[in-house]
């Protein structure tokens, strides 16, 4: 299988070059990437070679062998984050204490470490045969390991290179593990911010305007501003740097036309509300560096040496599993698979059972907003227009029907108001979260397609030792990195069990009340026109017929 | 203006018999009706020309020339009747003590004073000048004065001969004439019939089913029996007699496919009752001979007898009027007129307001028994899904979540039937008297037109009178008469609009009491799920690892 790359930018091949003329999204297969300059020879499908820019491709890259340069390049690694994350009773807390400096750098800042286990094994060499062009040559030493994500040629150089860990968080077992497994370390106090008042900015002299929100951590108390396209940089780097172990939703759609229309604007700001909240809720994602960076950076010199540092961040990819130590036995290869299996039934059919209340719910929003307030709305002009020609009628006494009949049409009229607006308040919020939960969903698959990919390798050692093209102590290696990913994946799992379980709890209580609420007050509108108000006398005794007869 | 005939039934031409082929409701021009022999001959649309059964036709009367036949044939007939009235203080209770013999015979048996009515001017043949072939030769005496309907050239033979009055009822002002003005004789006790247990019937051994309804009327509280057909029979007879003052709706509409389908047989049987109901309540109506007899036979024999009578009953159509006597004044024309005008207009309007409802009522119900529910049921289905698949993953103490969406999901099921059920509950009683009333406002027409017709003529007396036409005691006539009309009118709108503020004020009130109680009934049924069954725990406090913390 030869090495794909995708075209990320359109460039148009300067004649006389041997250069190739490629389009953005384009996909295209690496003929050579030992050109040097920054360049990279590529064939289109059309079958022309020529040079491309490496900057204006990514690599596309397979789980598989990823995993396999992880599992058995990480080796020193690892062995020494155990011995190091062993030495103290709460190891995790010296990390958090500092987590750019100190023991963290240690244990991890051995690159040599990374090459030992690389050349102990020369593993992916072997396990890559069905892959020789992308894995063979002096250009191996440039792949990447961002696990599930395709990245650029450029950002490469990072698992067999230089690894400096800023460990975010370790996480740990609950007393009551048999009660609900693994679970990530939580802080005292959960971090929560809120986005508000957002406001248009303008530069280069006003000809590029843009909206920048407040953002207000309950840590600091102290607002910093952002624009839509720092929040992106800011997913950018937590799908980097946690995209393997734990899912991180995007952000909501960008839109282009009518950016400052006050309701997108309102919308965008209450989505980046959502998602921010979900950040700051994630023990990991919440304490790094760079989303402590983004919530509390002093002035725009901090800022932007932050940014500077959180982009040259290369714990990223599998390599956050690098950070994490479980406080517990190896897990069975089986009870990896098991639990693996079963997130990934559990997270398809949630994405399903999600799908379908949006699909629903999209067009009961239609139907409340469009066709049946209409409908209610023509049922009270009905009843109001009826009402008026009884009052032409110059029949007498008929004012307390015709009154009766005004006050139903016009209340028909109020209650398809109420049932136009009613979305808003029912269906908007349970909307928003089942999106926002099918965009989280949606992250799974590559996260656990990381965690199968590993195991399936795993069962594969056996076979790979006989032909003695990895050491049984790899095999151990191996095994040992699963049953860690297996604990990272079940803590998140948990986290997002019980996230789910608070917000639909939330949501279908807010809901079930909106809609309460709902029926109450419509109950209550329309007893303000009936019983009361109308009165069906037997018919024979409005007469005054009868009345001459009694008379 | 030719005088134009119906065709009522196909009819093939037998070859060199001078014969026309006709076709059922094919419109012919009747060429000459002096063929005798129980031939007429007529025209077809393409010119040609030929002898029809007279029994296969209906001649198409107009109002106009109608009008003037009554109101100059009947000025004998009606001086009599005055007088016959003013005998008593309580005229009216003579003829409806015996409405078939005694005064009533007598005042209207003198087939002489009609002719002498009809010599004495000879108006129709000066009026119909414009009408020669309709009006002219022996063929006169054969015209008939149901206005406004299209009757069989047999069945004619009525205005200019023997007049039978079988006074049905008077009408009678009330004391406070000047709130309501005119109103019919109520009887002391309302007449009410109750129809019911739908029975199948068989004869020709069995080759030909029917369905029999058993009506029982309050006053003897004897069931009687009859079919569909039996109905149709006693409508014809009704319209026959008051179609002129009185507007007779259509009985509900015949159904040939499923004639024993369940459902249909309950829907007719429900929409007889309410077509029985409003003739009950009919004074003039209720209290004639064919309806007694419909409501009252004894047996076989008699209803026969009673069928046969009421078929030769010859005071219909126009002739109703003959039996109307107004203890007042002759209304001026400008204000016969403008009552005309005002009752055209109010049923008009009252017209389209009716249609109105009908159309979104319909277009309701196709959203509360379509798409609606299905869409709750989707919903709740979408919760409950969700639900089962929350209850696979593993996590634990999800149970009051999962138990608390299941709930809600279900609960959106049992609204879903609640929808779909309710227009039964509220839609159709609003639809079926709104549709009862399109029926009703749609025979006003026609009898608003013998009204303006009627106007028209007399506004045209003067000049009548100046061509020597009419004598200018024929005029005086001509303007009593339309007052007569005018009185009958406004009795009948009187009739009209006190059943109506009844009907709609019952209407409306069953309507919004059934609305009132389905939100009520969802409310409480979505507070059996809310707020006790869902507990959003803030999701930190939920987890083991806080616990941990904190121990």
């Amino acid at each position: 299988m030869a090495l794909k790359a995708k075209v990320l930018y359109d460039f148009i091949a300067e004649a006389g070059n041997n250069e190739l003329t490629v389009k953005e999204g384009e996909t295209v297969t690496i003929t050579n990437q030992n050109i040097g300059g920054g360049w990279i020879e590529a064939q289109n499908s059309r079958g022309e070679v020529g040079l491309v820019p490496e900057d204006y491709i990514e690599i596309i890259v397979e789980y598989l062998d990823l995993f396999t340069v992880f599992c058995l390049s990480l080796s020193f690694v690892a062995q020494q984050a155990i011995s190091c994350a062993s030495n103290g009773n709460d190891p995790w807390s010296v990390w958090n204490a500092d987590p750019s400096g100190g023991s963290s750098n240690n244990w991890a800042s051995n690159p040599e470490g990374t090459q030992t286990g690389k050349s102990a094994a020369d593993p992916w060499g072997s396990v890559s045969q069905g892959h020789p062009q992308a894995y063979q040559g002096p250009g191996r030493n440039s792949f990447i390991a961002v696990v599930g994500q395709m990245l650029s040629v450029n950002t490469v150089k990072l698992l067999l290179c230089d690894l400096k860990c800023n460990v975010a968080s370790f996480f740990m077992f609950g007393a009551q593990t048999g009660e609900v497994g693994p679970v990530w370390s939580y802080p005292e106090a959960q971090l929560d911010c809120i986005v508000a008042d957002p406001k248009k900015g303008s530069k280069m002299y006003g000809l590029k305007s843009y909206i920048e929100y407040q953002i207000t951590p309950n840590t600091t108390n102290r607002p910093v501003n952002h624009r839509y396209k720092h929040f992106d940089w800011l997913y950018e780097r937590l799908l980097d740097k946690f995209g393997s172990a734990i899912p991180i939703p995007s952000l909501p759609d960008k839109q282009v036309t009518g950016r400052f229309e006050e309701e997108f604007i309102k919308m965008r700001m209450e989505r980046l509300q959502g998602w921010m909240t979900r950040m700051c809720r994630h023990p990991v994602v919440s304490s790094s560096d760079v989303f402590q960076l983004f919530l509390t950076y002093k002035d725009e010199k901090d800022w932007k040496m932050g940014k500077r540092k959180a982009e040259k961040d290369e714990t990223v990819g599998v390599m956050i599993f690098s950070t994490i130590e479980p406080e517990a036995h190896d897990l069975e290869l089986a009870e990896v698979d098991q639990k693996c299996e079963q997130f990934s039934r559990f997270t398809k059919a949630m994405d399903d059972g999600v799908k379908e209340i949006l699909t629903v719910g999209n067009e009961h929003w239609k139907r409340c907003t469009g066709p049946l307030p209409k409908e209610y709305q023509r049922i009270g002009k009905a009843f109001q227009n009826l009402s008026s020609v009884f009052t032409s009628s110059g029949y007498q006494g008929e004012s307390t029907l015709t009154d009766a009949m005004t006050a139903a049409g016009k209340t028909y009229e109020e209650i398809a108001q109420m049932v136009a607006e009613q979305p808003k308040k029912d269906l908007h919020f349970l909307m928003e979260t089942n999106n926002e939960y099918k965009g989280l969903l949606g992250c799974f698959p590559d996260t656990i397609g990381v965690h199968k990919a590993a195991i399936d390798k795993v069962k594969e050692a056996d076979k790979l030792v006989a032909a003695s093209k990895i050491t049984p102590q790899d095999k151990v290696t191996m095994a040992k990195r699963v049953s860690t990913m297996s604990y990272a994946l079940q803590a998140e799992m948990n986290h997002f069990h019980s996230n789910r379980i608070y917000d639909y709890n939330r949501v279908m209580q807010q809901y079930l009340e909106e809609q309460v609420k709902f029926y109450e007050t419509v109950q209550a509108l329309l007893l303000t026109v009936y019983p009361s108000k109308f009165k069906p006398v037997l018919f024979i005794a409005l007469l005054p017929g009868r009345q001459l007869h009694s008379a």
